[in-house]
């Protein structure tokens, strides 16, 4: 018989993975904390526009929902860069037809409740995880009510994001709980680009927008409606900081300074920074991410990472789309498929929280180095004439769902090595181009 | 005005740190969680003896109670391997007339306490810290009646152990702690061999013996009585492991096969194995560790670590030592001192757990490896030559309270990597006295 599932948290992860149970049969409900954001004016003012990517379209595409999703999203082709001396650039991300899609994260978790309670999932809002009986796999809610509400399952998946509810309930009745929370120094804040006259995209449309400042940065992701969601990543401390920026006159004067071409977009601009929140940026890993048969985490609920490589959602969604074809495998033999499942996917969360971290520093720094704009260059030309020898790093991440991120980082850092050497050699400006320089490259390729 | 001090936690560096602030004229409550050791016989069976070195031996001398404790240590000048093939040897820790010190955990911690309620420390017993009201500094204790009590001090200090009560209550009210707590696959048992006819040692009293088995290990340290307190270091699950050790029969002949002259001198073995718990083996790092100039964790609740280096008390008394020449240069300025004690302990605390970590695999396995054994050589050779320039890790670690953690673990592994070079030289077992081997390392040390 088809178990009942219980889960836990109705967000981006755990919404998709209502469908994909739904769809094979099972009877799945599923609590969420908030209220329905399809009626309710959830708080927001937190959001960082995400970045939809192969990984996760595989996974819409696996459950025949990526036509739905492609009406929200917007391809941006590559980062457009506006350096602080006012001239920009424009750096594709891929090969000619490779890109990433901005999609507002509010429109894309409605569209997957709905979709997910069009397949039968039922969708319980203001349930609140507070306890959960390991014995008896019961879960308890605090309801808007303040009434407590029990549901018992065969089985319970933990979707509940970085701080999870479900997390703390695994952990607490675990012994020997590996468990790991980092916060970087910097936080965020979401700002606004309203659209122009007649809706009009006031940036370039088609493109993740970034004003690279060494120390922190700005970006900005396009929306359907033709404005851009910007968000500013700042340290909380220090001289130029979040605890600095204290007054009207210093954010206008600070934005007019270092991001004039935004600023001036930026109607809302002092409103939105002393209204909206600000937020920080926590990786959290943690292990065993399953009990037996019964239970497991799922999404940033088992590994939260920071935003830097527009893969948290992708990697939630593939989550989804691994636990899918280990039902394909092994029917309805929970046990393995969970035990699986932690086992193929606890070394690349692993994998893409270090890529995300170490991406911050690139996109926030060295994309405004000229340095670092040849190497990527030459990795690029490396990539056009010997497609499956060198891929770059960042297109291992994005366009290549075959390969694992645990793989992408391996490969990725050997790739880097080399490169660190070439970048030192003498004439390099001049002769990258050269056959010898590929020559050497793959020559260093084969000796690792 | 001297400000009045609460510590959470009467356990060896608790003790330690209420002598030395009721010698600096402070009034100092402590509160512990169990019974008064002294006169309650207190749930034991998961102790491993404690090793003093010079840091621990540093701080003790340094308050005057080093002479007191001196009386229930016992030297140990080296490793006494005993080898799955029945033969043993004799490893040497440092240089003539350098050791460390067997010594037991509840009697030193019963002097430590004696001695801190003699310079006017109030130890209050069965009060289990519940919560901290950081706004008035006021700490919440469960009795063992059963009733709440509040304590309202200027400072407090966190010292209860590697899983502190104080610390959870410090994290719960602070935005974006930095949190690991990290588990290895290896738990201990506490065994026991009892002394011979007429009190004698059954084993060589002076040193600190091991039978290395790869995987797992057995030690022994000497008790004042007699008597010898061993440990099991062994895998919780796997083929040979705590959870295929289930039965007697299991236990004897596994013993007997891999531990023979150990378990003949253990009568009690299988009591001891099925009644003592199995205990785990964590590692828990955490920042910050202080709140403005009002709270500070120390010891085990900054930075617990595993056993292998024998420094977890060491560490924590080096801790309080540290604190203590802060308060001579700063006097009532607790705000800079526990500022400083935190920035100037957190990377030696940080070092000295990936010291202890790396140093498992050194006592179960490469003690008993020739090649291991020949670069140790090579390095006591070195040492005594050149002292200053070259000394091994577990001497700097162990014997040089002047080197921090974290200098010892960089100069460590400069020299564990030329080690690496060197021990793979064609012909390093007959030449590996030589001149140029001395003159090729030395080399090799400059030009890093």
């Amino acid at each position: 018989m088809k178990k009942d599932i219980t889960i836990i948290g109705a967000g981006l992860v755990g919404s998709l993975l209502a469908i994909i149970l739904c769809k094979r049969g099972y009877k799945v409900k599923v609590f969420e904390r908030r209220g329905d954001m399809r009626n309710e004016n959830i708080a927001a003012g937190r959001s960082i526009n995400l970045a939809l990517s192969d990984r996760g379209i595989k996974a819409l595409e696996e459950v025949g929902i990526m036509s739905d999703i492609r009406k929200i999203c917007i391809p941006m082709h590559g980062r457009f860069i506006h350096n602080a001396d006012g001239h920009s650039s424009f750096q594709p991300y891929g090969k000619e037809g490779q890109f990433i899609n901005s999609v507002s994260r509010g429109e894309l978790n409605k569209q997957l409740m709905t979709l997910a309670a069009a397949q039968g999932a039922e969708i319980y809002f203001h349930h609140k995880c507070e306890a959960i009986d390991w014995s008896t796999n019961t879960v308890t809610f605090e309801t808007k009510e303040a009434t407590l509400v029990s549901q018992k399952s065969d089985l319970i998946f933990g979707a509940d994001g970085a701080f999870a509810a479900s997390r703390l309930q695994h952990q607490l009745q675990h012994d020997r709980f590996q468990y790991e929370q980092y916060y970087i120094d910097y936080g965020y804040k979401e700002l606004h680009i309203p659209p122009g006259k007649n809706d009009e995209f006031q940036l370039e449309k088609n493109a993740l927008h970034i004003w690279p400042r060494g120390n922190y940065m700005l970006i900005a992701l396009p929306n359907i409606d033709g404005s851009f969601t910007c968000t500013l990543f700042f340290p909380f401390e220090g001289e130029i900081s979040f605890a600095s920026l204290n007054t009207k006159e210093k954010v206008q004067s600070f934005f007019a300074n270092q991001f004039a071409d935004a600023s001036n977009l930026m109607p809302t601009l002092i409103e939105d920074f002393f209204q909206n929140p600000t937020s920080s940026l926590v990786t959290v890993k943690c292990f065993p991410w399953i009990r037996a048969n019964k239970f497991a985490l799922i999404g940033d609920a088992a590994h939260a990472i920071v935003p830097f490589f527009g893969q948290g959602m992708n990697c939630g969604f593939e989550d989804c789309s691994v636990l899918s074809s280990l039902m394909d495998n092994h029917g309805e033999d929970w046990s393995t498929i969970l035990s699986a499942f932690q086992e193929l996917r606890k070394p690349d969360g692993d994998a893409i929280a270090e890529l995300a971290l170490n991406n911050f520093i690139e996109m926030r720094d060295k994309v405004a180095d000229p340095k670092f704009l040849l190497q990527k260059k030459i990795e690029a030309n490396l990539h056009q004439k010997h497609p499956d020898k060198w891929i770059p790093a960042y297109s291992m991440v994005t366009f290549r769902p075959d390969i694992r991120y645990s793989e992408a980082l391996e490969r990725g850092n050997k790739q880097e090595a080399i490169m660190q050497e070439i970048m030192q050699r003498g004439g390099i400006n001049d002769n990258w181009e050269s056959e010898f320089i590929e020559q050497l490259i793959l020559a260093k390729l084969n000796a690792l």
